[in-house]
């Protein structure tokens, strides 16, 4: 039976327990007594059944899947041809049901909430995270409870509200909401499942196998993705150590989190070489959906970074904007400016030669550019058109 | 090698020519001498390559391929409970790059202006066609002509502009630029991917191969599907007929159009009886996307009809938002106003006995809710939460 381990001490809990140490205060994640690869893409195209090696519970029902996953991989040929790298994959986290990479994490934790016997998940996000909870509550017949902040505009609420869960407006700030979820949640039955959940985190560790299999298992140097609360990178780096533990892969790959640099708590502890992230004072970035000051899972990727698995820097929001940019107009994907990080890194780290032409690189690009479009005002419209003189076309004015 | 055939008079046409008959205006069709079945998913994730053979092109570049296609195949378990009907399918389409099936279609259409030497893609558009044509043009190096309407406002322009497009603004009304913008592309070598060229067709139709793939080809009695132009729609019945001929299925499913009842020329004309559509007079819809009152693609439709191998229905405007808030809310399954018509039919229909329980139905939900928000407006949020105390959440007030 798998247990779930502190990432801090060691000390171990039960599965169906708590979701932080009660000695540490660090999260907690799932540990297998032994461990079968899951079985490949090809073989099965269900994230569920599919993934069933991998994941810590009994009795998983397929039906509730929303096709979440399965992702494609694409080759970057035009990232490459700029960068001078010779093999760039991106993989498309945008065409996920929810069309963020977090319907991965929460097709598992629904799941836990169904095997724990609860009948309410929550969360607190004004996002990605809000309107995954809410659609894979409907599909599972779970009531869902999302707090947003107060303020938020109709616009942003209504492609969360249409999935109709509970929604509770009038929340302060939320570093601090994430801790009172988790009061609330025991108080009310509800199982919040936020970003580094234990179950949470199995489910998104999904991507880093499904990139590997999607390459049959040839060596990656590298995997940058953006890091907010710290959950899905440690997923990352946690599904890379399964499969070189595995002996599907040789060596794991690096994993880079990228942060903005307006908002990058866990960049400045690396840069500082300290064992505790600090709360970042005034996080200023368009990258709303990583804008995190406080990440709960910030400590257990500074002990990745010491363990030499990870590494965290920082791009500028000039960099993030001409990374959206150059997606979009160049390989055709349209990613949020928190999606675009992993890119803007790249491309920094290519022009500096800190990656060399022969390394092997994926990034992550974790949501559709619909789900952000505050940064858009800042790019400027491709001006002209072809010289059209047909009367029925008042062009070019 | 395969040719073009007008759909209604049968006069052939080389593949490089013409997009509509010189005889009868209507439009052509790809036909083969001889047709192989496509390749399995399971075998081949890759759309270009998995389709080669029923695709029309030689030397198809699949470098070019964004990821479209092998979308997910979802059973409707919370539709069925609420319909007693015993098997509905739900085809995502809002997980392709673009988030609508236009990806389809566009993909190989990039493929053809390729094959002819072009440099430069066009649409009329102002929304799922738009920035799939810019997407893929964006990948391929082509250059991308995107009509829309003068007043179109920048929220709805920066999603299609971030991919790079030339952008023109000014046009007057759709159905008359379909015709403007093939002579357009004549004069100025863009190649035009309207609704039914014979390419995007040839695209557009792998949905129903996938479907039927995606059952191990087990027959199915319907598959519903919104109808605008009667590109989409036409492609999906071929599909079904050569899979018939291919012996991969042993009868095509009826293929059931549906339309918004306040935009309905061919509804209107199956009704009637009629061999050729009427200009719809004064449509008026929230489903925008299917907002089209002269469609060009109508009239065969029609003929289809008649040979029994389709009809064409509507939905009220109440039915296609209690749809749109039946998916989303209960099969979490956010879908865009024209999205939802398929399924409002599917529950009219089945409320009302003529579907029965034992059918075999398959719904194609064509594009993401984000892509086209201004319907939401009009659904109520779900009002309360959880009682709430905690002091540290000013909720319910």
């Amino acid at each position: 039976m798998p247990y779930l381990v502190c990432v801090a001490c060691g000390k171990r809990y039960p599965l169906d327990t708590a979701l932080r140490c009660g000695n540490c205060d660090e999260p907690l994640e799932v540990h297998y007594d032994s461990l079968k690869p899951p079985a490949r893409i090809k073989d099965d195209p269900c994230f569920v059944t599919r993934n069933t090696n991998v994941f810590p519970l009994p009795d998983l029902r397929p039906e509730l899947s929303l096709g979440e996953g399965t992702t494609p991989l694409l080759r970057a040929s035009n990232l490459q041809a700029e960068t001078g790298l010779e093999c760039v994959y991106l993989k498309n986290e945008t065409v996920n049901p929810t069309w963020s990479f977090k319907d991965r994490g929460t097709s598992l934790g629904v799941q836990a909430a169904i095997w724990f016997g609860l009948k309410s998940i929550g969360t607190v996000s004004s996002g990605n995270m809000a309107a995954s909870i809410a659609a894979f509550a409907a599909r599972a017949g779970l009531e869902a409870y999302v707090f947003v902040q107060e303020g938020m505009p109709d616009g942003k609420i209504q492609p969360i509200a249409i999935y109709g869960p509970h929604l509770n407006r009038g929340i302060g700030d939320y570093g601090q909401l994430y801790f009172n979820a988790l009061d609330l949640g025991e108080k009310h039955g509800i199982y919040f499942i936020s970003s580094d959940n234990p179950f949470r985190v199995e489910g998104q560790k999904t991507v880093a196998y499904e990139i590997l299999d999607q390459l049959d298992y040839e060596p990656l140097d590298f995997i940058f993705m953006p890091v907010s609360s710290g959950g899905n990178m440690a997923a990352v780096i946690k599904a890379c150590e399964e499969m070189e533990a595995l002996g599907l892969i040789k060596k794991a790959p690096m994993i880079i989190g990228v942060q903005a640099a307006g908002c990058s708590p866990i960049a400045k502890a690396v840069a500082e070489d300290k064992d505790q992230i600090e709360h970042f004072h005034n996080p200023n970035t368009m990258a709303h959906a990583i804008s995190n000051p406080m990440p709960p899972s910030g400590n257990r990727i500074l002990r990745k970074v010491k363990e030499g698995r990870a590494n965290v820097i920082t791009v500028t929001e000039e960099e993030i904007l001409a990374a959206q940019a150059f997606l979009a107009s160049q390989e055709g994907l349209f990613v949020q400016p928190a999606g675009a990080v992993p890119v803007a890194a790249v491309r920094r780290l290519a022009g500096e030669s800190t990656l060399k032409p022969e390394h092997k690189i994926a990034a992550i690009l974790t949501g559709s550019g619909l789900k952000d479009t505050s940064a858009l005002a800042h790019h400027t419209l491709k001006a002209g058109a072809v010289p059209v003189t047909n009367l029925e076309l008042a062009l070019n004015k």
